[in-house]
């Protein structure tokens, strides 16, 4: 397999990417890896590392998409930028996915407008994986689409179920509508005609989700507008920051709490380790026609290490096919 | 001041609330309370926990609204509920405020249908106090409209700012728009919206709030529409939950966590305080001609006496009036 990587987006780029990609070579003997971005640059920080450039091909781009940028119109502009080239080489099959840790907005225009939508997707979403109780759920769409009408989140419904037992191996995955209210019949205008929809679909629909219900581990996919999941995705990384350090804040007021606490460590650094996003990996873009992945934008090498490995579950699970495949064989209404 | 009390709203009525207010009515010397609801359990109640009786004083009543129960259907055929009742004696001004742990639709259907909306108030809102890393914040929409206007969304802001200044004390209440983007002009149609008309208002707008600065203490009111606050309410809740459960899971992992740990109680015990919506007391149903506060379903007895030092609050801040003040005389477009 060959990932073509966006080696200049996100806040710790090159460094950290190229450092994630060299470890990722480790793990992975049969990946190939294509950097784009500046070829200097990246060299440079190949030779730094000491990473097995047998497995690596560089191509060269003069230009830099910043987070900030509205998004349409830089990948319009921007013809040789890191995210515009790596994606015009998937669109091209010189790859089986692209990886990038920049812009949100940009790698969604940008795969909307050089990789194009499976055809049937009336929009594509983005799906991170985020950590429960018990495991992990996908989330999707995680912040593509603000608005959305009812079918929107039916095939939202339907390709997040495909992901789930193709990449991450749950044999009958349980989807959950976010909403504001458990019994059927709840809901805004959206939710209760999406409702309808997902009740016909074939997939295992476990009826509305309350936000108590999200992380609790009863779901392994939840379905909501682009607005909603990107509150819930970002307010569960405020959440989790913001309660490890109020228990932070509470073992250091005594002597005694703070030796606790010292014992206790090892307990901590797992717990946090199951609340880092690092460890989770990007979200892909569903409904793309190629397997595009989206890193957390303060990806460090840790992180890219574990895109890869979702990369790899993707190729290997042959995700976009699958769906591509599903989406030609269900009709949704409108 | 006097406190019109639902005795048999909630999953603990009446043995909670009515333990509740007798603690109550302990704390405030110059409260009386009225209890609505069957006055024989209430009578027997009181007995058995020994109140006060030199304040308390009972109406009685036949039927009781279910949490499940449809909403306005409920408050047009139970004439005699607790809720309709209090409701009404409230509207005929035999008490200051009304409190319940009733069902959160039939509180607000109820409000909007016995005591009214305030003049010029376009729709009600709930707006339950959240734990932040710093202290507390005003969320509202809690949950009363699924579907909202902008000129809503304004509104809100300005009642949830006179809240936290009359009520909490606090000066200059940092506003925040809950949106998918920190930037000016990001958004859906209705915070793209909201912004604009938020920005011509007498209140302290501090910009868009993303998710994962919600709880970091930046802020001291956020405002967003009834269903995407019910979303993160009830996700708050459950995050707290989760991550106590992942945290004790870890602790009790190995004989070495667990003695830290036990070391370290005090600490823990200070945390899961913080995080207990029952230390923060109920939701003031804002734009209500009166002072409705709806506590938790699942209210104990400390959720109640929580609660009534927040009425009292809300009666000595003189909330209710400021508010049909303020909203007199400030014009919102729609």
């Amino acid at each position: 397999m060959r990932v073509i990587v966006d080696a200049m987006g996100g806040d710790n780029a090159p460094q950290a990417i190229i450092e994630g990609c060299c470890i990722g070579l480790c793990q992975h003997p049969d990946m190939h890896i294509t950097l784009v971005g500046d070829k200097d640059i990246i060299e440079k920080e190949i030779k730094k590392q000491g990473c097995d450039i047998s497995r690596i091909e560089i191509v060269g781009t003069t230009e830099v998409i910043d987070m900030a940028e509205p998004a349409v119109e830089a990948i319009r502009k921007k013809k040789d930028s890191s995210m515009v080239v790596g994606l015009k080489l998937l669109k091209e099959k010189k790859g089986d996915a692209f990886l990038t840790a920049g812009s949100t907005g940009a790698a969604v225009a940008g795969s909307t407008l050089i990789v194009k939508r499976m055809k049937g997707v009336k929009r594509p979403a983005i799906a991170p994986l985020l950590p429960t109780e018990t495991g992990k759920v996908l989330l999707l769409d995680g912040g593509a689409n603000a608005e959305c009408r009812p079918s929107f989140l039916a095939q939202f419904a339907l390709m997040g179920s495909i992901y789930m037992k193709n990449v991450e191996g749950v044999e009958n995955p349980a989807l959950g509508l976010v909403n504001n209210g458990a019994e059927a019949g709840k809901g805004n205008e959206l939710t209760k005609a999406a409702y309808k929809l997902i009740e016909k679909l074939p997939v295992n629909f476990a009826g509305n989700a309350e936000g108590r219900d999200l992380v609790n581990g009863d779901y392994d996919v939840l379905v909501c507008d682009g607005f909603t999941g990107n509150v819930i995705m970002k307010f569960m990384e405020g959440m989790a920051k913001a309660l490890m350090t109020m228990i932070k804040k509470e073992l250091g007021a005594s002597v005694r709490t703070k030796l606790g606490a010292a014992i206790a460590m090892p307990a901590f650094r797992n717990f946090k380790k199951s609340m880092d996003y690092k460890e989770y990996g990007g979200a892909l873009l569903l409904g793309i026609d190629g397997a595009v992945v989206k890193a957390h934008g303060s990806s460090d090498a840790k992180a890219i290490k574990s895109a890869l490995r979702q990369v790899a579950g993707i190729i290997g699970g042959d995700v976009v096919n699958v769906i591509r495949n599903e989406i030609s064989k269900t009709k949704i209404e409108d």
